[in-house]
């Protein structure tokens, strides 16, 4: 590895991951102070860690946690991932014991246009082929669980529908882990009297599945099937409220995702251990791994590096307003993860542009990060900004952040992970450190749980995305009368809202401001704990583009894998 | 579990599976010949068997081969499964190094009314959980890979079309490893202009999938490949057929096979090493288990004793027509599986009334055996009568039959391999041996692959089930013209037939005569590589019942598993 990072040109991440040395699973767990008996192994580089383990270590003490977030970002990302896992292996390079915590990549999107999400470069999480694909198969465990739960939604309709559900009102719909747009439309229990009963349907992606959401603030098996019993699939004719437990399909769901429910433990690219365990949507969920997970490597490492979806706005709001409410997780350090490219698109550069220089549109860009630091501020968390190189990047460009950081007394550090793995991003390390041991970072909600649900909104409205006000559609009003007379209205808020504004419309770039937040649609996702705040028109089935990735993948005869990115 | 065996009361399989004393399978594999690095390990008791390993033993010779088959079943099935881990339970005690290759379960009958398939009582294999639940994922991936395949056709037709694919003539449907009876029938595309084009489609159960056939025909990686390249999907308008190979999206579908297609290695109650690897439709498809894993068996073990799907006139003869052709396997000796209350059934019995002694009945039913019989007499096949003991048969109704097959000179053998594992199954073990040592198979197919489609399907007709004749409908007449046009008239026969008659109709028990085989409708299975004749309504997804074994599932919060049997 040494040598290849000293070579001009960076070979492609499947390129650098096929080259990789790894460690048997058994090596990687043993730096975490885990036997070979406390693993499930999946072949020679994965594994999950037996529920056993848990019993043994949940007294210890935390150590410390590093949330990686980040500024509004491009469609094609900005590096969180490449950063977190650059960021833990360069802990590990200064003497500390590092682990990091990651979303498992979904499969629909690596068939489509994103490619895989297992970091890039020499920053990657590894076997990077197994994880993007069908790695342990917990997504798979959910699809099963979730359309477990559908087919007897459907059976009941069919056997005489003794609960008395109301067909146009199931929000229940099924799930595949691909993208397919020809299925988020569809009527189905056609064909006749023997087929099931007429209705409309739809397939959300699996990662949109409410059982994901669950399966990633869940704290143990019994905590995920409490979730799962309470879970909102339906209304009745009357109004009530249909749950997961009235159908009595819990157990089965949860037998179903006994095993999903495992952290899967897998390395990095320098053998630093990793966490890849479950991958919630950053809009209609809350966009982190799973709790279990997080929780296991704070008990096991020094250090966990952890990431949350999309910006701050979004991932680290309700890492922090869900996830670390439900997990009493105390994060020490935000990273917010900026580039030069983002930056220039916020000060209004076209993306085609992006890799051209222009001093001027990265300073118009700025307000964005400044936004997202104010966010950080609020929070109470100690912060740092990494900006993540790119080879496009000019010196001038990286100099003028660096500068507006410092002028700002904002810690700042340029990482270059991709190209250099943990050496080059030891500096960032290195600052982490210090704003970790400082112990400045304490947690405050912009919310309580039993504000009202308006408040709570317009809490994450003004002071973290910098609206004026909020707006309810009728929709959204009469959803919420109906939250509050079901008893829901104690649940935090999961906004749904585009990545790429800090308001709701998405061609607001930079710093938005007088903007009111439009809430379009309330939905109460009582399983998981959050009530979904949709301001806009969310797709939860992705579709495939003209010319789809999943064509340019192959295999060959000695199962040497090619186009997968 | 010598000291369980002499106890009255039987324990539930789940029961027995979970008191059952399992060995590391590194433990397993090593009665093998094969070392821990030969294995994929999925926990400690599951594993697939490395590539590497077949260039080692490709070249060594065949063990023998025992293919267990059976009389025409009830609803309940007469317990093959159970009779094929006993038999290589019994022969391991008798001295042969033996295996067992088994299909693996479908999770949506387990979730229905049928319960699992891992054999019963004492001749379970094992973790019989996890391969009744996820196993290790070969059905998930098929799944995956299966849909992929129709999210590509559904993107091609939503992005212009450009192969003018006839989208009322679209074969392949999406599949769910789920009883669902409302995805029957659906359409989809629904919703306006970025969601599709709408047309009307349906899901099949996983199991239903060419690509399950596939995985179990396909000799290797390439050959899987290979085989996915051919499947035809669609007609164009022009009528001409499109294939995978035209979408391009063979090499992703194999890519997510890679692992699938490798064989799994469990074990039986009393650790005879057990490949549970593939389980296509016994209907529409050939219903055994893969390839790959009984040439793994053959080349690992003295004697491999496998199944094949429902009674000999649908399994064995596809065994034999297909699997056999395609992999050049000899079997040894065929066990023909009895059961009294079948053949009482047979006899003209109400299902509800088979635990009442009825001797007049059983005689009645005794043609439904002979004809079997005949049917391996046809192909060449040393035969032996294995009556499956029930608790309900008297000692009159064995010895009847027991004296009936002396009568012919046909080897019987009383098993009580449920109740007895191994031991029971011992006397079996013995004969199997004996006529296996005797070197009289020779396999006879009843037709070659270079006849007329209507001579193939007349020579089963004829020769297997007793039919006078055969008739087509116009439909079928119709796709027969079509299929010699696109020349894959050379392809085998893959017959869709009722299992509880001989003939296509499922009233007609016993042994029928003086009727006619009529054939509804011919499908080019191109990449499986078989012609499926359709002579019934073949439901390719079950429904669940009015109260779904789903229901009565559940997992405590140490990970006990109940409900699953």
């Amino acid at each position: 590895m040494v040598t290849k990072k000293t070579e001009k040109k960076i070979p492609s991440d499947i390129e650098i991951a096929q080259e990789a040395m790894m460690q048997p699973i058994g090596e990687i767990a043993a730096r975490l102070g885990l036997e070979e008996e406390d693993l499930e192994l999946f072949g020679k580089y994965k594994a999950k860690i037996s529920s056993a383990v848990w019993d043994r270590i949940q007294s210890r003490p935390d150590g410390r946690l590093i949330l990686v977030t980040a500024i509004s970002p491009t469609p094609a990302g900005e590096g969180k991932s490449t950063v977190t896992v650059g960021l833990g292996q360069g802990l590990n390079r200064i003497g500390k014991k590092a682990a990091v915590a990651l979303r498992e990549p979904s499969l629909g999107p690596s068939m489509g246009i994103k490619g895989g999400a297992a970091g890039g470069g020499y920053s990657q999480v590894l076997p990077m082929e197994e994880i993007n694909l069908h790695f342990t198969g917990d997504f798979h465990a959910i699809t099963s669980a979730h359309n477990a739960i559908s087919a007897v939604i459907d059976n009941h309709l069919h056997q005489g529908n003794s609960l008395g559900i109301d067909p146009r009102r199931i929000l229940w719909k099924r799930v595949l882990d691909l993208n397919d747009r020809a299925l988020r439309h569809i009527v189905v229990g056609l064909g006749g009297k023997a087929h099931g009963m007429p209705r409309e349907d739809g397939f959300d992606i699996t990662v949109a599945s409410e059982l994901m959401a669950i399966l990633c603030l869940a704290r143990d098996l019994e905590d995920l099937k409490e979730r799962i019993s309470r879970i909102l699939v339906a209304y009745r004719w009357d109004g009530s409220p249909v749950t997961v437990a009235d159908l009595g399909v819990q157990g089965a769901a949860a037998l179903l995702l006994k095993d999903a429910i495992r952290p899967n433990l897998v390395q990095t690219l320098e053998n630093t251990p990793a966490f890849v365990h479950g991958g919630p949507f950053a809009n209609i969920a809350h966009g982190c791994n799973s709790l279990v997970a997080t929780r296991h490597a704070l008990k096991l490492s020094e250090y966990t590096v952890t990431e949350a979806g999309f910006g701050a706005d979004l991932g680290a709001e309700k890492f922090l307003h869900i996830k670390s409410r439900i997990g009493d997780l105390q994060p020490d350090v935000a990273v917010i993860v900026a580039t030069v490219r983002a930056l220039k698109m916020h000060g209004g550069m076209a993306k085609k542009d992006l890799q051209t220089p222009n001093l001027a549109a990265l300073r118009q860009g700025l307000p964005n990060l400044e936004r997202h630091l104010e966010t950080m501020r609020n929070f109470g968390l100690a912060h740092v900004v990494a900006i993540n190189r790119f080879p496009t990047d000019t010196e001038e460009e990286l100099e003028l952040i660096r500068q507006w950081c410092e002028e700002r007394g904002v810690p700042v550090s340029l990482t270059e992970v991709w190209e250099h793995g943990g050496a080059g991003g030891e500096d960032l390390a290195k600052k982490v450190v210090q704003l970790a041991e400082s112990g400045t970072s304490h947690l405050q909600f912009q919310y309580d749980l039993d504000q009202p649900i308006r408040t709570k909104i317009a809490a994450i409205a003004r002071q973290v995305y910098g609206a004026e006000g909020v707006e309810y559609s009728p929709q959204a009003e009469k959803q919420m009368e109906e939250i509050e007379a079901n008893g829901w209205e104690q649940l935090p808020i999961c906004m749904a809202k585009t990545q790429y504004s800090l308001s709701d419309d998405p061609a607001l770039l930079g710093r938005p401001e007088h903007f009111t937040l439009h809430v379009r649609e309330l939905r109460p996702s009582v399983g998981a704990g959050f009530l979904v705040a949709l301001t806009g028109n969310m797709l939860t089935m992705p579709g495939l583009p003209k010319q789809p990735a999943a064509l340019g993948m192959d295999v060959d005869a000695a199962g040497r894998v090619s186009g997968l990115f």
